[in-house]
């Protein structure tokens, strides 16, 4: 308190690498990252206060935690596209005057603008709009802020701007805020909180993606407004990276590999939302399956088999339904021949199934662990516009596990969790994994079920095991689920995009409502802990995040058709069908191509279906006995004796390498 | 027609073995059997004239193939029941005068009859009826058909028997039948059509086995009956063995083997009729699902894996529904967010889904045949009565699988399908195999899809296809079903019973009614035809039938648990867990008993639990390195190395012996 005294005149900021340095009051961000360096000062786009963001040439107020962002900063980007999308409003009004303007925010890629206009804008409107931009930013607008209160930002948007919806947003939205920001840059002004770039001249690279309909505040029952998608750098040749990505991505979609390789088809015939597994994409699965089911039996687990319907009580039970109704299908009413009437849900998840068969016997303290697993198939009412082919499905398989264990088994199984998932992961390539504890908020009590000291056990449990299993984690404050903390497994493609698949999951929720116990070596009854987990997550999520991470190229041992073998000349044809028939007996997918087509089409239509290994054989290779085998995206890899290639490829699967 | 002139005072009739032979007109069945011999006119029941059956003591009108019916024949034990439920009405009515008597039938495993009486009939009521029934048997009654006018045997039924339930049945159902016929047996008498046994005399031994609640007619609207169920037999012999047969059939009942073994459960939670696949009934399933995708495999057949709902459109498409609907589940009504209604149905059969699959891309007669396989969970609502545990139940998994072939390789693959199926049989143990060829009935063509020419073709290439495999079979007409032509496993379990499992079915309609096609060699495109085929028919079927069969004492490779590693002594628990541990790691499931318990009971445990392979272990066997190896019901089989026990035991699970 008065230790600071002295420094009235002066603040004193915390960098992020604990170093303190005092500035004259009044002092802004820029002149901090001035004081750090040049570069630093100008890559700045705004600072954050003892963790609050606010505009760089604001002054900061007092003592505090500072750090500068650039556009690198986790919240770089959206203040970037924030003001990427003022700077497009300006475009478009000096282009198109008399444009009104609804809410133009930044997105989780780029920026969009809702705005009315008479206008019908085109995608050549939207080149005239980059190219504005562009000139907008070499203008080198300084971004301004001013503050004042409603009631002069209500005349100001009605009497200067002319801009109703502003009006609107002021005298509902903010009816209770008495001062108010608005952002200017020259003639252009918007009614904002901001924080924005200090100047225009930051952005440098444009690209306008997409044009839309949308609805004034999203209201079908008012106006119809024109929605501009865009995306902006401080670099050209970021842009053209991201542009680039984004055509990598395309290319990579697994719902157009899916197709190209025929893995998986969806039918409306079927149903949106459910996928059908070719006989190519069911091998993948089968083989993943295998993989896991194997190595799970060697991990202790015991598999079962549950019906995909159960009576709708057994969901109340849960507690499922009706809080979750919302993401289930609808229940079917079924009247039996006794005219008993029952509901019935498709199954939401697997787990009280599980807690059913855990419950039909008495458990002793000596039987557990017990690790049931199951590839359960369950159904979600997802949103028509959030299906996304295998991603996000109404249907999809779970790698379900329910482990029920004593207190004292937990940090054990947990870690056993993590080093099944972890070994997953690496087994299929995924070798960019992030780790994120989710906890309780011990200020929401409210949210979740078990009590205090149960909370605290586990949340002790699970920082035990990570800590045991020496992994990076990050933790999440309130994003624990109702029954337990969890563990997420995040995964980084090879694109470097973001994909949740492997989740381990303590509950101490679920043995309550299903009263399930075992006997202790006390002769007690005591309540078991659960711990859910699924190292895929789903089969259909996991395969297609696969397919985009490995563009369709598989391991050897996942392929699909793993052989192709591809005879030169037709004299060859019998010495090419002994190759093949040795191969399938070995259990390897093998496909013979004996068209009278020329060796180089062959081969370009086995790399185009992405087959790992050619094998590709002439006079010379029967003369010698011997094979020449040709790897996908590899090439030419020799000539060798046919027990060589058997050898090679058998390690190769057996090894999923 | 003139050829016969002479014997106008003769007929002459054709013994099943091809002779003729001629007797006085007015011989009866009696008669022909006491010229074969006399042990067979002591046996005789009834005769069949022409293919149909009648009394013994009633003349042959004219010549005719004739079959002296005995128990043994397959009309015997229909016509032997019937008469025993006209003796238990005749005993009853001695017993318990003014009893009135409903509809008294012969049925599967004996008789019953309905009654209605003033009197509640208990289990020491039985057996008073029992022995008058046999009393009435030593009576030795002839058993005497009268024929008379309906009008004549109203008031009959009236006046003299004062029976309201006959006279409700000849005015109602038969009320349209001139003349009709009643059977005496000393003052008893009873509307029938017959036949019957020509004396009481012929009932040795019956045995009355349950009392229970019926209404007249089956309507629940009319009076409340009691029904008494029975059987019996010619001789006391029979049925002692026919209540052995029940008894060791109680024993190995799936349900209480499937509770005892901890194989699978039925819980009200989930629903009726939807088994949940205990870990040790998960391991069996699992065995047999790896064999058969193995199997299928090698054959050709590729996976796919399709949702378990569909929707409704599909099945209007392939004509299931709503011709079906009383044997599915009703359709559940999905309204996504787009406000879009639409019905689904829990999936009834997979058919629909694979003729998707194969119509999502263009065929060529070069890739036909195309197998399509799936482990496919299906929905029937099946009539709570008639739930049977595993056997019956309204959720269960085929091994479905849809062949698409050209005409020209159907006759190769029906031969292929049948070869798996009793490639899979003989693997079982399930030696006494009877085939049924299903065919149309010609005479009602409007019960079946497809062109005539079609049917002819698919039966011949049926009949074809049997031959060329070399199986007996016989030939059920009319009973095919509406799309084709079948082929129908039914086995005969250990105890004598039969089951019909795997089945093989030709499909000409549903290549139509999806409009599949294939191009063929003349760039034209073709219709292909479908094989529908299921060895195991659905997994839950063929594993209850299994446990029946096997009294849940299965082979090595589908055991559970195939090894119980006992030791004797606490000195050898590490011995005994180092083997225990090297037969997990060679993936053969074994389970270790160190329970301080006497080695005795250990075995006796290990028995009752119905584990293969016990390996007892003391300090004997420690000392020498090796195992004692005691096999379940077959008791000791002596000592040997370790590497001995396991290449015995890996031999006998890869040979599935």
């Amino acid at each position: 308190m008065s230790e600071h005294n002295e420094s009235r005149t002066q603040v004193t900021v915390t960098l992020p690498d604990g170093e303190n340095r005092s500035f004259p009051r009044g002092a802004t961000g820029y002149d901090i990252a001035l004081s750090i360096g040049k570069k630093l000062a100008h890559d700045a786009l705004a600072i954050t206060v003892d963790g609050k963001v606010q505009d760089l040439h604001a002054p900061v107020p007092e003592d505090a935690r500072i750090e500068i962002v650039t556009f690198e900063h986790p919240l770089g980007r959206e203040i970037f596209w924030h003001s990427a999308s003022h700077i497009m409003a300006q475009a478009i009004e000096e282009l198109f005057p008399g444009t009104k303007f609804g809410a133009g925010p930044a997105v989780e890629q780029g920026f969009y603008y809702d705005i009315s206009s008479e206008h019908r804008f085109t995608e050549s409107d939207l080149e005239s709009i980059e190219k504005r931009m562009l000139d907008i930013g070499r203008r080198g607008i300084d971004i301004r802020r001013e503050e004042l209160s409603r009631e002069s930002a209500v005349d100001y948007f009605s009497s200067t701007r002319k801009d109703p919806y502003k009006v609107e947003i002021l005298e509902d939205t903010l009816k209770d805020t008495p001062k108010v920001s608005i952002y200017h840059q020259d003639g252009f002004a918007d009614l904002c909180s901001g924080p924005h770039l200090p100047n225009t001249s930051k952005l440098k690279a444009v690209k306008l993606t997409n044009i839309s309909a949308s609805f004034w505040r999203g209201d079908s029952s008012r106006e119809t407004m024109q929605r501009i998608y865009g995306i902006a750098f401080p670099a050209e040749k970021q842009l053209r990276q991201h542009l680039a990505r984004i055509e990598e991505a395309k290319k990579r979609d697994h719902r157009k590999l899916g197709a190209e390789l025929e893995l998986f088809m969806l039918s409306q015939e079927v149903g949106s939302g459910l996928p059908i597994w070719l006989p190519k994409g069911a091998v993948v699965r089968n083989e993943l399956e295998s993989f896991l089911r194997e190595e799970q039996r060697k991990r202790g687990y015991v598999p079962v088999y549950t019906p995909h319907i159960g009576n709708i009580e057994l969901y109340k039970r849960s507690g499922h339904y009706p809080y979750y109704s919302d993401s289930q299908f609808p229940p079917l009413t079924y009247i039996d021949d006794l005219g008993r009437e029952e509901q019935y849900l498709l199954k939401p998840m697997n787990c009280p199934h599980h807690h059913l068969i855990y419950s039909s016997k008495l458990r002793s303290y000596r039987d557990l662990p017990i690790r049931l697993t199951e590839f359960g198939t369950v159904y979600r009412h997802e949103q028509s516009g959030e299906l996304n082919g295998l991603i996000r499905a109404r249907g999809f398989t779970q790698d379900d596990s329910h482990i029920y264990c004593r207190q004292d088994q937990l940090v054990d199984e947990i870690c056993n969790a993590i080093d099944l998932t972890k070994f997953v992961f690496a087994t299929l390539g995924f070798d960019d994994i992030q780790i994120r504890l989710s906890l309780h908020d011990p200020e929401n009590r409210e949210k979740y079920g078990g009590t205090k000291e149960a909370w605290e056990q586990a949340e002790k449990d699970v920082r035990e095991a990570a800590d045991r299993m020496h992994i990076d984690y990050v933790i999440g404050v309130g994003e624990a689920s109702f029954y337990g903390p969890k563990i997420d497994f995040i995964v980084r493609d090879a694109l470097g995009r973001k994909w949740q698949l492997g989740t381990v999951q303590v509950d101490y929720v679920m043995p309550e409502r299903f009263d399930l116990s075992y006997i202790g070596s006390d002769g007690q009854p005591h309540r078991p802990v659960i711990i859910h987990r699924a190292p895929f997550g789903s089969m259909e999520r996991f395969i297609g995040v696969l397919i985009e991470h490995t563009a369709g190229n598989f391991p050897l041992w996942l392929a699909p058709v793993q052989v192709a073998v591809l005879p030169i000349v037709e004299d060859v044809h019998d010495y090419a069908t002994g190759i093949h028939r040795m191969l399938l007996d070995a259990g390897i997918r093998s496909e013979l191509d004996t068209r009278s087509e020329k060796i180089g089409r062959k081969i370009r239509e086995a790399e185009i279906k992405k087959i790992p290994c050619m094998v590709v054989l002439g006079q010379n290779e029967q003369a010698a006995g011997e094979v020449s085998l040709r790897r996908h995206r590899k090439g030419d890899q020799g000539t060798m004796q046919t027990g060589e290639l058997m050898e090679k490829l058998l390690t190769e699967i057996r090894e999923r390498t």
